[in-house]
């Protein structure tokens, strides 16, 4: 599936708006995720204001392209949701890589800007967005037009790949 | 993008074999998964063997799919290559969501038992496979033809959609 493939790491963006319509493809995207028991832990923060996006991107010293894109989509993940206990990252993590493909084959670019479990990242969004205890920030995605083309990256790795055994 | 949306938990499985060619091109979307810092924490067995996929089908009461597809994934965390601590599973959910992906996209069906981090599945498998200490049973994921047909699940909900704040 080339957009898996294409999908590459974009942190520098052109000054052009994202749609409301392409936004809701990205989240419509997250939210076809499979989780466990299908509880659908995850809840999103759409922030286009310039100035908030400034205060998301302060949430580390890696998150400057939330700034610069004209859209940072906040993934969450909602505990009051979690049935299956230990498994609403693995959840949200699917939803991002969603939400990047469906970036990607829309042409345009994004990022994975980490937050949880770093409690500092997750402490600071927590209190920028006076988030209920249930609810804890799990990522950053910064969404715009890409400034920068970048290759495919092959990663994949032959020595990876066991056989029947270990 | 297509495929993201048409993705569902397939279970059942004709008795159809998959090619080596499709199983490659499932760990080549696995691998082009983000990770954090790049750190690529993963490793892969591919599992045929009847009775092999029996016995990893007994990791948990859930996995019986993995006794009944023609190929059973099980995707692994490698702690050895964490450069970022406490991320080496979200990196591992996003390559599984690009397998699940994938497959969908070859129109074959999927379905991903979590492992991690239930202990006993854990345990039961690195037991199984005999894996070292740095390596941790993260998920199970059988392959095959699917002998189910889903329509695309629309769990769409924009109530868990926020506009610049919560």
């Amino acid at each position: 599936m080339d957009d898996i493939l294409k999908r590459r790491s974009i942190r520098r963006f052109v000054d052009r708006d994202v749609s409301a319509e392409a936004v809701t493809k990205i989240l419509k995207a997250a939210m076809a995720a499979p989780s466990a028991g299908n509880q659908q832990p995850w809840q999103f923060i759409v922030v286009r204001d310039p100035a908030s996006r400034k205060k998301v991107s302060e949430c580390s010293a890696y998150a400057h392209s939330a700034a610069e894109a004209p859209v940072a989509i906040v993934v969450c993940g909602d505990l009051s949701r979690e049935k299956h206990q230990g498994y609403w990252m693995q959840d949200c993590a699917a939803a991002v890589e969603n939400m990047l493909i469906e970036v990607t084959s829309q042409g345009l670019g994004a990022v994975w800007l980490g937050v949880f479990p770093r409690q500092d990242r997750v402490d600071y969004l927590r209190k920028y967005f006076n988030l209920p205890e249930n609810i804890v920030p799990f990522a950053v995605i910064p969404v715009g037009y890409p400034a920068q083309e970048l290759p495919p990256a092959d990663r994949y790795d032959e020595n990876r790949v066991h056989y029947e055994r270990w």
